[in-house]
């Protein structure tokens, strides 16, 4: 058995919690992991460390650094796409990566799971079903009309693994009407976008119903048994696909497991909403500060280390960032994703980026943008270093507030510690580097007429982003 | 004729845009100046620059900066309560201030006027009843059935001057019904807090009425013939009472001028929504950054520099500051106040300062606060300079980014310019100064076990701020 952790998505509709480059798979939300590290967490008891992580190359540092933080390495097991192509061209790929005869189990990486041994169970017993040429699909019991969900009509019961039953259709997200009408009738079930099967059983499959697809994954053979980074050339013209619809629908050997874990795919605030621990009043709060909540019930709040004050408010989503504040009903927030999509078309950050911007080799937080100066706390992780690079624009003042920073100047190289300094002139070219064994931070205040991230020549980078 | 203006108050009701260390009547709130020189603009026209400002000392560098920043030199203007002891003490001093004959202005500092012309009309007729040894107060025609102010019912006619009518009685703030009750019967105003009358007039009055506040004042005239810096045991021991009570409910020589100059208090959120421009959809938006409101109504969004959304939200008060989110209904926003109260019962920062503390000498911003450093901008006005200080628990490392800052390290005298740093150690007497024209701006970066703000040793101060 190997799970297939499909890490792509990005989940406009928690905004401002999730970002582009930062997508709500790798964020804390429900604990100290991350709903990635969650998922293969839950899993690993199954499949210990058998497991393909399917992610674009733009995560490729959230995935390495969560894979590592969970004690993983990431060093085989993780394959990159240039670009999404949805998940039949992914499935692909890691059922390309796997011995064919493998059972894969794939799993979405932004969901939540309440009963975890529920969920285990389901997934061993799905495992069986798939050993013997079935397409396992997991539906959930549904708990309510939900129109945001596609659906899975069960069929026939599948003779000799009790539970099972085969599909008699997929339905599309339905209306409000006809989702009652399936909760009335029984026999429906919501597409969980989980599925087991065997490598083998897939790739046939894909060759059958959606050979273009097969195709493309099988031009990728060479690549993905280099080690799975994948070439944007080849993997971009493959059809953009899910799997459901490239082979689920189409497929005489798909089954369903109806199972009922507690599940949710967090795909609103309202959803998290749903999944979060709430006080008496009904109010889910994850504030860093300090919440004072007046009179106000069935809200969700979440923000940073600030004081956060709401007086008579009553279901509302109030989450707060460093640089983006939402305030909707809890009823609106399936529109959230306008805002995202809106921000997005003006070419704004706050689309793509947090405040705290991920980079490969640690991350860097702007703490002030003004004119004529930026001040920004730059962490830098263990072993790693930034590009050998110059600025022709600005001047940059270091200050060491933790760790050793190992700091390159034109000709020298220092060793500074906490509460050192050194000033990086127009023009001369320098390295930031951290060679111990904890994080290493500067405080960095630039200086100069102008100072936008582009102004820089990479003079040599570990990560290839010289031009 | 001469402005007193009331400089006191704290306004919680507004937080968190006010704080206890930055009251709303030194906030912009309506344009590029604040309340506070709004209302002296407002009568410069009738006064010039004869201007009393009564405060309390906690705020004297705000009053000193608002004036000399209206071209008005402080010196002999300002009078400076060491603690608020309501308005009657307050207007006590400035009339001992005046010559007998000077015919007083009495206005709070922290309201809204919309029709300047209606207003200074009226101040102009108030004098001239003022000049014959009335009380005069300012009516506001009521608009609606408020139960957040006072009210004054109208009696007869004032001979001799024209609209002018004796004051019947003075209400407290009365119940909805009754409230209804005077916008029907009419002849009821609300009480503005504005007077005029003679200097000489209010302390004879003062005397008859209020004794123990004339006595008070009156052994305070040293102090305030020598310059308004008025002793701290003195003022403490006077009456904490205000001039409706201390004077104009018991005196005889009361009377109404009813206006209608599009007055508010500003005593809430909904009356600030109430006075500022609207877009279409009825929203009052005050945001620094990217304001982005879908299917939004009569929402008041006040926040700085960040993107702030609101996806179907209707008559809702949404306040950012740096520190502080406020979410509440706009017609609950007189309850803010006890989110304020809470935070100052706590002894939060939050109650007291913006993350921009505002000092004698300039200002200074929290960037980021973590274990084992801070991170600060300061700013320091032309002319000034912080006290010559030493940190036991801390170094700190000067950036410059603005401006020519004067150094004062050990016994080394030091001119830096942008991008210039300095490193003073933990223990170093040091000192930061400002000789040019312009302000000067540094970011400092404090390393150490122990970065809190009492870690300070004063060696010598111009504030005097020394122990």
């Amino acid at each position: 058995m190997r799970a297939v952790i499909l890490a792509g998505g990005s989940g406009t509709r928690l905004w401002p919690l999730s970002r582009q480059a930062f997508p709500k798979q790798f964020l804390p939300l429900l604990g100290q992991r991350s709903l990635f590290q969650q998922t293969v967490e839950r899993v690993r008891p199954l499949v210990g460390d058998e497991v393909c992580v399917v992610a674009t190359r733009d995560v490729a540092h959230l995935v390495d650094r969560q894979l590592r933080d969970l004690g993983i390495d990431p060093r085989g097991r993780v394959i990159l796409e240039p670009v999404g192509r949805n998940t039949a061209p992914a499935v692909g790929v890691a059922a390309l990566a796997a011995p064919a005869d493998t059972v894969l189990l794939v799993l979405p990486s932004d969901h939540a799971v309440r009963d975890e041994d529920a969920f285990r169970s389901a997934l061993e017993r799905a495992a069986g079903a798939a050993a013997a040429g079935n397409l396992v699909t997991f539906g959930i019991t549904p708990s309510r009309p939900e129109t945001g969900y596609g659906y899975i009509q069960a069929g026939e019961p599948l003779p000799g693994f009790d539970g099972f039953r085969r599909v008699a259709r997929f339905v599309e997200k339905p209306d409000l009407a006809t989702a009652r009408r399936y909760l009335d009738e029984g026999g429906y079930y919501w597409n969980s976008g989980m599925f087991a099967f065997r490598a083998g059983t897939i790739l046939e499959e894909l060759a059958r119903h959606a050979p273009e697809v097969w195709a493309g994954v099988e031009a990728l053979r060479n690549a993905v048994e280099a080690g799975g980074d994948l070439p944007a050339n080849g993997y971009a013209r493959i059809p953009k696909i899910s799997i459901d619809y490239a082979v689920m629908e189409r497929s005489e050997r798909g089954v369903v497991l109806p199972v009922d874990p507690g599940w949710s795919d967090l795909g609103s605030f309202a959803a998290l909403l749903g999944v979060l621990g709430r006080d008496e009043a009904g109010n889910a709060v994850r504030v860093d500060g300090l919440p004072l909540l007046e009179d106000s019930r069935g809200n969700l709040v979440w923000a940073g280390d600030k004081v956060v004050a709401l007086v008579g408010m009553t279901d509302t989503v109030v989450v707060d960032t460093a640089d983006a504040l939402l305030v909707c009903p809890k009823d609106r927030s399936q529109d959230v994703r306008r805002v995202a999509e809106a921000l997005a078309r003006q070419g704004r950050e706050e689309a793509v980026h947090h405040r705290t911007v991920h980079r490969p080799w640690g991350t860097f937080t702007t703490l002030e943008e003004a004119d004529g100066h930026k001040v920004k706390r730059i962490t830098v992780c263990p072993g790693q270093r930034l590009s050998l690079q110059l600025h022709h624009h600005r001047a940059e003042q270091w200050v060491v507030v933790r760790g050793t920073a190992r700091v390159t100047r034109g000709d020298e190289v220092l060793d500074l510690t906490v509460g050192q300094t050194v000033h990086i002139p127009k023009g001369e070219k320098h390295r930031l580097e951290n060679r111990g064994e904890g994080p290493v931070e500067i405080i960095e205040v630039q200086t100069g007429d102008y100072l936008g991230e582009d102004d820089i020549v990479r003079l040599q980078d570990d990560y290839g982003r010289t031009l």
